[in-house]
C-alpha cells in the first residue's frame, strides 16, 4: 500500500473511531496491552534483527541503547498503556455551552483531531506509545519510523493491529508506512486534506526538514537549547545545584541546559563553586574570557556557534554578562523557546524574567529537567511542543483534540 | 525596507507589546481611532486613486464596492476599534495554576503569538480591523495588502503608525508591506522564526497557495463549501426559510450555502416549497436528474463540479439523497469543514449529525449564516478557521494568542 493509500484508510477509520465510547477505545487498548504480553517473543526475535544489522553497521552505544527492546521495557509499554486507559477521555468535554440573545444554544465540544502523522527516529517504544495516545484522543494515526527499527516497529505495529481485530475500533485506525525511505517522509508531509496533523520527533536535523518541506499543518517538538541565568543575589548553593542537575542528570534529552549565563558581580564565587560539581560528570565547559580568567585553561574558548548549539551531551557553553538585560537578550537570541530558568532572590528579576522570556516554560529556582508532561501533571506526553501555534510546551491527550461549534436551532435565519 | 527587515523589526516591537498593559493598548487604540477621525481626507483621496485605477482596468462591480471607502465606512472603522477597545484583554490570564507534589508552583499563562502576518486581498477595511485586533491581544503585525488597495492601505497604515508615535506602543508593531508583488507575499511565507502565524484571508486560490508554499505556521480560514440537509421529518416551511436565508441573504461570504441536499420522500413535495423563495433573488438551481424531474428544466443539470464549488454567487447545487447517511457521505466528501445544517424533527438523526459531520459549526435548525464571531460572542473575528489546528471556526482575541508555562520554584531539582 502506498502511504497515500494508508492515510485514506486512516481518515475513513477516523471516522468511526471519533464516534467511539470512551470503553470502546479503553477495551481497545486493553487488548494491545494484552497482545503485546503475548507477543513478546515474537516482538524481541524481530528487534534483534535490528539491533544485529545496527551492530554490523557500527551504530553508537547511545543509539543501540535507545534501539534495544528487552522484557523489561516490553512491559513498560505495557504498563504505559494501563496509565493511559486511566486517563480521562478528553472528547466530548464542552468547553462552553450558552443561549444567545436570538435563543441559539451554542456550545464548543472537544473532538478529535482526525489522522495524525508522527515521523520518528530509532526508538520502538514510540511506535506503541504514539499509537495508543493519539488512538485514546480518538484519532487514527500514520506512523513512519526510521529504518534501523524496521523490524521492530513492523512486529509491534503487527500485533497492535491483530489486537484491534476483536474490538469495536477499526485495525485501519493504526498505520506503519512500510517504506522508511526519505520518499516516504516526503509523501508524508504532502498529504493535503488526509492529514490533520504531522508531529516530527527527533533530532533538529528531522525537525528542520519536515518544518521547512510539510504542505501539511506541522507541530515543532523538541530542541531545546535551554539556559540557567545566575542572578546577582541568586542563593548559588542553590544554583549550583540546579545548573548541575539541569545538566548531568540526562544530558540527552531536550530539557536539559546547554548554556549556563552569569551575573558579573557573583562570577568569582560561583564558577569555582559549581565547577566540582560538573566536574563529577566529566563535563566539558567552553567559556568566555571571563570564564576562562576564573576557571583557568580547563575551560575550552567557547565560540559563536556553542551558543547556538543543542550539545544533548556532558558540555555545557558558559557566559558572563553584566545584568539580568544581557541574559534576557542572549537567551532571545539563543533559546529555542523550550525551557528557561532564572536563580535569583529579587522578586522583581524574578517576575521579570518570567514575564518577558518567550519560551514554552519559563523557571525560577527550578531545573528545567521537570518540562514533562508527566510531571506538569498532563498524564503522558506525546512530545513537548516549541511552537506556538496549537500547542505548547508538553503535550498530553487534550493537544491531540480540536474543537468543534454545535448549534441548536428552533428555526433562526439572520 | 524589505519584507524580512520589517518583520524584524516587529519582532523587536513585539518584545515590547507583549508587556505592555492593558491601558497602554487601549490609549493606542483609541490614538488610532482619533487619527484616522483626522485623516478622512487624506484617506478618501488616497482611496479615489485606487478606486479610479480600478475603474480603468475594467473591476468588476462588486470588487469595486469592496475597494471603496465612504465616510460612513472611516465612521465604521472607527466605531469598530471602540468595540475593541471594550473587549477583554485576553493576555495575562492563567488558565490554571497547582500545587505539583514536589512543591513546584505551575500555571499556565496566556501571553501574545508574537508577529502576525496576513495576506488579504482588496478590502482596505482589513488594514484596520486585522492591526486593531492583533494589537490589543499584543501582536505585532505585518500585512499585505493587494495592488488595487496599494494606496487606500498605505494611507491607512501610515496614519495609524503616525498615531502611535505619542502613545507606548512602539510604531514598529504595525508594518504594511509596500510591495505587492507575488516574491513578497512569497518571501513573507518563507520567515521562519520572525513570523509566528501566517494568516490568509482571501479567496481559494490565495489561500491553497498560501497552504502550499508557506513554511511558517498557518492558520487556514474561509473556503466555506456549505450545506444544508432537509430530512425527511423536517418543517418544510421552516426547512424553505432556512434554505433562502442561508442561500440569499448574503451569497459572497463563507458561511453561505452551496448546496441543498433534500430526503427522497419530501423532495416532490420540499423543492416545489423552496424554489419560490429562491426566484426572488433568481438564484441560478443546478440539479441532479431527481431534482430536474421535480422542478422542471430551469434547473440546470448540475455536473460533478458543481458539487465542489464555492459559487460565492446567486446559484445552489441541488441533490436529492435516499438517506441521512447518504447526506452524511456527500458532505464528508465535497463539505470544506466549514458550516454545515441539519433541519429535521427526529432527535436521533439530529444528535447524528452534529455527532458525525467534521466541521467548524453544525447546525441543527438554524441557518449556517450565523457563523460569525460576533454572533457566537467572541467580540470582533479576524478571521473564520477552517483548520483543526490552533483555532477552529470564527477566531476572536483569544485565537490570537498562546500560552506559556510558569514555574515557581524553591531550588527544587529532579
Amino acid at each position: 500500500m502506498t502511504v497515500k493509500e494508508q492515510a485514506i484508510h486512516a481518515k475513513e477509520a477516523a471516522v468511526t473511531l471519533a464516534a467511539a465510547s470512551t470503553n470502546a477505545k479503553n477495551e481497545a487498548l486493553a487488548a494491545i496491552a494484552t497482545a503485546l504480553d503475548e507477543n513478546r517473543a515474537n516482538i524481541l526475535a524481530a528487534n534483534a534483527k535490528d539491533v544485529d544489522a545496527a551492530k554490523a553497521s557500527g551504530m553508537g552505544r547511545a543509539m543501540l541503547d535507545r534501539l534495544t527492546l528487552t522484557d523489561a521495557r516490553i512491559s513498560g509499554m505495557i504498563a504505559g498503556i494501563h496509565e493511559v486507559i486511566a486517563l480521562d477521555d478528553p472528547i466530548g468535554e464542552f468547553l462552553s455551552m450558552s443561549r444567545r440573545p436570538n435563543g441559539l444554544q451554542i456550545g464548543q465540544k472537544r473532538v478529535p483531531l482526525g489522522v495524525i502523522a508522527i515521523i520518528y527516529e530509532s526508538r520502538p517504544n514510540v511506535t506503541v506509545d504514539a499509537a495508543v495516545l493519539c488512538l485514546k484522543a480518538g484519532n487514527a494515526v500514520v506512523l513512519r519510523g526510521g529504518k534501523e527499527a524496521f523490524y521492530s516497529n513492523s512486529a509491534l505495529m503487527e500485533t497492535m493491529r491483530a489486537a484491534l481485530g476483536d474490538t469495536e475500533i477499526p485495525a485501519d485506525a493504526l498505520h506503519l508506512v512500510g517504506d522508511t525511505s526519505r520518499e516516504s517522509a516526503t509523501a508524508l508531509m504532502g498529504l493535503t486534506g488526509l492529514i490533520d496533523v504531522l508531529i516530527p520527533r527527533g533530532g533538529a536535523g528531522l525537525i528542520r526538514s519536515v518544518v521547512e518541506h510539510a504542505k501539511v499543518p506541522v507541530i515543532e517538538t523538541g530542541v531545546g537549547i535551554c539556559h540557567v541565568y545566575v542572578d546577582e543575589t541568586a542563593d548559588l548553593q542553590m544554583a549550583a545545584e540546579i545548573v548541575e542537575n539541569a545538566k548531568c542528570s540526562r544530558p540527552s534529552v531536550c530539557n536539559a541546559i546547554e548554556t549556563l549565563l552569569v551575573h558579573r558581580s557573583v562570577a568569582a564565587d560561583f564558577l569555582p563553586l559549581v565547577k566540582p560539581l560538573l566536574d563529577r560528570s566529566n563535563v566539558e565547559l567552553r567559556g568566555d574570557a571571563e570564564t576562562r580568567q576564573i576557571l583557568g585553561d580547563c575551560v575550552v574558548p567557547a565560540t559563536d556557534a556553542d551558543y547556538g548549539t543543542e550539545f544533548l551531551d556532558y558540555i555545557l557553553a558558559i557566559k558572563v554578562v553584566a545584568s539580568l538585560d544581557e541574559a534576557l537578550a542572549h537567551i532571545h537570541q539563543h533559546g529555542s523557546g523550550h525551557s528557561e530558568c532564572i536563580v535569583t532572590e529579587r522578586y522583581t528579576h524574578a517576575q521579570k524574567f518570567l514575564d518577558t522570556v518567550d519560551a514554552a516554560a519559563v523557571y525560577v529556582n527550578a531545573s528545567t529537567r521537570f518540562t514533562d508532561g508527566g510531571v506538569f501533571g498532563l498524564g503522558a506526553e506525546i512530545g513537548i511542543s516549541t511552537q506556538k501555534m496549537h500547542a505548547r510546551g508538553p503535550m498530553g491527550l487534550k493537544e491531540l483534540t480540536c474543537t468543534k461549534f454545535v448549534i441548536y436551532g428552533s428555526g433562526q435565519v439572520r
